[in-house]
């Protein structure tokens, strides 16, 4: 049997349902404030101009587990629902990058720097990086308000909102808790392996894997089984997910990752792989990290001693332990078809070596 | 007879919603992550801290207008839903406060501010203003996503939620258009009066007054009559009550607004009053506005030609008018006892003249 449509070409779909869903509401916001529309579609822009909709996927498969038809008439109901996860993805980074001062992402401006520019180039009044704050700061918010909208005008039966509630309170929840750890272990300088993971198992385990396939479930009416077993996964696969993430911040290939060599260890990233070389005894790390001017050699030098001292192989033997008790769970669980292998590829896809 | 307790205590009674929602919020937060209590912490302060609950009330009166019984087994629902507003407020004070840099509210330091000095006295790594950015956007991220929890699970039934569900989706958006106008407007120093009355219509008149008063009427089931006419009253109240705000900015009594005297004018605030200030010929604002160290003298300089000028007098003008439109549209109303007078009485004295 041929895969589904829906199934196929699903970061297509959401885009689609983001880009209705975003044309609608800047009719409404023109309405009530013509120039309200210049915050709509720097949104529109960034939340249109890319992104692996890795979030709506594991929503949709995690519905799809819990025998979601793509067929039946809840399939665009929950397509609109999953694809408000990208709202939230975009508030996140959207005050993430003006948290980070970062100047660009995906090749474009970032937000804050858009506005910025554009108070320079108008010649307006007052500083124009204070604008620049204020607007990412406002249209983050607006991505957040609009998330809980989308999802809440998606069509889906009281019920399946009722059940949806609980995982979707929560993910947000782990996701701002995971920001606010990531800002104060930065600032405390807390290099441990042990605080490295309690965000990756907040920003990415929870917030990006586990609580997007347990909405979808919770849509789905899934047994607690079906819902432990996804959860069991998605905790795993997330957190094998950011360590490979990680590997290709440091040793990926830039035609690949669309980034510099090394650029995490010239923003100071404090990833598990970092800890494990530091707790290794690579010490070159301490002077490497976080200098923007670090060069080729001197990347090659950093990655040289992370392989030595074993702080790859480590990471590399808990990428691969946490993808087969990941994959042990999804076996175990009462996954409907096709939906278990789909995850099962999605979680080799997402975890494999790649440089 | 005698009013009912939680229509006399409201404040009282809403201030206790929000310290239980925010004490679980806080337990369930911390077994996420132990660090992020901090962050509940200065939430919890900052909404606990002080506030007029202006928001319930109106929400509580709109339900009350559409006759809703305080002893029925909706009131404690509704209570936890109106109360949610003030997690909105939270977010878009917070927010303000950092856009605006402002170091102090309400006699406390602002949020930003206050992790900006613990950062410093910790001793951390970095500056301590771009820990106390990152906070503050976190935690007022954190207020807007937990008013839709607080909201969704305040154990309304589903019609009552879905009838709110426009409402609360325009009152969201209006008050971020209000706000982002705001800073668009300041940026562009555009002094006009009509800019000046669509911010007003915005972030106060529909955000504060016209917004909660449908949301209570929506939970009620309201008639379409008795909604139109609590959003007639409420925006023409919402204005009302905004001017006479920027009256008090300018002219109050300091032991009165909590504020030094005239520091609306320190902190350039272009209201309605300033627009027709310059528009009828006070030139003396153009020096005055916007500028710190204004002494006494000065600031009885720009408010003896505010009156000269004729521009007190005629926002003077337009209070009475839209006191007397707004309470017609009251009178009209098919409002239910004993919300017309508690409405009325709201309406009066949010507009009176204390100066």
């Amino acid at each position: 049997m041929s895969p589904h449509p829906l199934d196929l070409e699903l970061p297509k779909h959401v885009d689609a349902a983001l880009a209705g869903y975003l044309a609608d509401r800047r009719a409404l916001g023109g309405r009530m404030e013509e120039n309200f529309t210049g915050a709509v579609d720097a949104l529109a822009d960034f939340v249109l101009g890319g992104g692996k909709r890795i979030r709506p996927t594991f929503a949709w498969w995690g519905w799809r587990a819990a025998g979601g038809d793509p067929d039946g008439e809840l399939a665009a109901p929950v397509l609109t629902a999953v694809s408000s996860l990208e709202l939230i993805q975009a508030c996140a980074l959207i005050h993430d990058d003006l948290m980070d001062a970062s100047e660009t992402r995906r090749g474009m401006p970032t937000v804050h720097v858009r506005f910025a520019r554009r108070h320079l180039a108008e010649g307006w009044l007052g500083e124009p990086e204070r604008f620049g704050l204020a607007a990412s700061v406002l249209i983050g918010d607006v991505a957040l308000a609009w998330a809980d909208d989308m999802l809440f005008a998606a069509g889906l039966p009281n019920d399946a909102l009722q059940r949806l509630s609980l995982p979707w309170r929560d993910m947000r929840t782990e996701m701002l808790a995971g920001q606010y750890l990531d800002v104060l272990t930065q600032a405390r300088g807390d290099a441990s392996p042990d605080a490295a993971l309690r965000i990756d198992r907040l920003k990415t385990a929870a917030y990006t894997v586990e609580r997007p396939l347990h909405m979808g479930a919770a849509i789905g009416d899934a047994s607690p089984e079906l819902v432990a077993g996804l959860r069991a996964f998605g905790t795993d696969i997330g957190v094998a997910f950011q360590l490979r993430d990680d590997l290709l911040g440091v040793f990926g290939d830039p035609a690949v990752t669309g980034k510099p060599a090394g650029d995490d260890l010239r923003e100071g990233k404090r990833t598990l792989l970092v800890a494990l070389g530091m707790e290794f005894g690579a010490d070159v790390l301490h002077d490497a990290l976080g200098r923007p001017d670090l060069d080729v050699a001197e990347v090659d030098e950093v990655r040289a001693r992370l392989v030595e001292v074993g702080a790859v192989a480590a990471v590399e033997d808990r990428i691969a332990r946490l993808t087969e008790s990941a994959l042990a769970a999804l076996a175990d669980a009462p996954v409907a078809d096709p939906a278990g292998d789909r995850l099962a590829e999605l979680a080799i896809s997402a975890t494999k070596r790649t440089y």
